[in-house]
């Protein structure tokens, strides 16, 4: 099967369990439900879940497991862009195309429906079938990313910066807490799901670095992409960073700088991939739609 | 032991354990850990901890494992008094005598302060001691209790209820998932932290029936207050009800009616206490600080 196909299948799949898994439409609390739904099912790009998916099935793991991991990754990110479009944040109104939710729901709902969503990613992990050991420890995972460490930390960062001139350092601390934390526990989770605690000390930390690289990749492409692609093409404002003063790779690199940073930062994620395959207790080529993904990342248009 | 000494002993100890547990000041992101510490450290009444640590000991809990249960509790508490005082909410700028986390810092560091006060509950709760199966049982109750079902929920039901003639039962479904529900939860987690699973069906019933009659006048008494109370005594906005126009349980049942439901919802949560001392694994007398908390809870005046 392609890469294509498999992503296709497997995002099919995920948005059927989440259709299916949110709470359903037409039951109270009515209008926060709504909100909810229109945040999450919206036609998202589900890398997190794809990640799951990939690094989970390197590693044996049961697909109702990574189901749930899947979503509570997809709630979490889907409450975070709820609540930084709102006004007291970005104030954006325009998210894949749509209204965001502040603007659909108005600003009250917009904030219970993320804050209820990201309760919703915990409640559907701690309720998955699977060892309460693992339950833990993708728990753990899922709550350390999110939190003042991790994903709301790097956001409380990324506010202080707003016209500030950071060093290189303190902006990718930044975009490893507000973007990649998320990003290497979708790896991480997909993996704790499978065999992980077979796997090796080095294997383990390869899924990690894998996950750091990728998920800086992912940002410097954000970036790239806000300064070279129409409003159309992205489905939000383009042009947005410059005009809110932001640093941002391209400001700090330039555009050619920011494009050989990526390159970089793809070979990284690879390497980290041949260190995970080296481990007796992962199939050779498990890893190939974790390399899949990096290709996309890397090469994605909006 | 009388119950003003446990109580203020353990209210002691678990503040304590929340200044040392909580993420500390001068580390990065300060602002954002300043207004998350701001939000938790303030001299609340924790009545949810006290209830974690009375149903705990009455099931022969260990004391690091309540720690972990009241913290993650008071940080889910914490963070939707952050939200609710918003612009967006109840716009409210005075709480327990002091400026609110949006006056105080600002409302972008409050929504995320408030979003990553519940990321720590569950991380803290994750990372707690215990027994994998216990901790999954503690986080699936905290996660129900707080979200769309739960205290999110009930909020959103709130709101909705502004300005409408909702039935009494409309009005106490609301208040059993926005008061409720957490009020339940601190009382069940407390007990699943200890022999949960050798009580009896009827005390495990028990345990929450306590906690839903207690949740409920815990709410009954807040509307007396809201209108027999000065400013002073309240540590916020007196009277605030009637002026929003927002239904409760005096506007609904007259003063006199409300003071009688709430003497009702007190002998309701006794005797649901007696039914778990019916049960053998119980030690007689063990629910006691549950009687003098529910004798706290209708006696209150602030």
């Amino acid at each position: 099967m392609d890469f294509k196909t498999w992503s296709s299948e497997r995002i099919g799949h995920f948005e059927w369990f989440a259709q299916s898994t949110l709470p359903q439409v037409g039951t109270d609390p009515k209008k926060l439900i709504g909100a909810m739904r229109y945040a999450v099912l919206n036609g998202g790009k589900r890398i997190r879940a794809l990640l799951t998916y990939a690094a989970g099935e390197a590693c044996g793991a049961e697909a109702a497991l990574l189901d749930a991991g899947a979503l509570a990754l997809e709630c979490i990110h889907g409450y975070s862009l709820v609540h930084d479009d709102m006004p007291a944040m970005d104030n954006d109104t325009l998210r894949r195309g749509k209204p965001t939710v502040h603007v659909a729901y108005g600003e009250a709902t917009a904030m219970l429906a993320g804050d209820a969503l990201q309760t919703q990613a915990f409640e559907v992990l701690s309720h998955a079938k699977g060892e309460a050991s693992t339950l833990v420890r993708m728990l753990q995972t899922l709550s350390h990313a999110s939190g003042v460490r991790g994903m709301a930390g790097g956001q409380a960062l990324d506010l202080d910066m707003v016209g500030q001139a950071p060093s290189e350092l303190a902006l990718m601390r930044m975009q490893n807490m507000k973007t990649g934390a998320l990003i290497t526990a979708s790896v991480l989770m997909g993996a704790q799901a499978g065999h992980w605690t077979q796997l090796s000390e080095t294997a383990q930390a390869g899924f990690a670095r894998y996950g750091h690289a990728l998920g800086l990749l992912f940002q410097v492409v954000d970036d790239i992409l806000d300064c070279t692609q129409a409003t159309e093409t992205l489905g939000k404002t383009a042009g947005k960073d410059a005009k809110d003063d932001k640093p941002t790779w391209v400001s700090f690199k330039g555009l050619e700088g920011a494009q050989a940073y990526a390159q970089t930062l793809y070979e990284e994620a690879l390497s980290a991939l041949d260190s995970i395959e080296a481990d007796s207790a992962v199939a050779p080529g498990a890893a190939d739609r974790l390399r899949d993904i990096a290709h996309l990342v890397k090469g994605r248009t909006h």
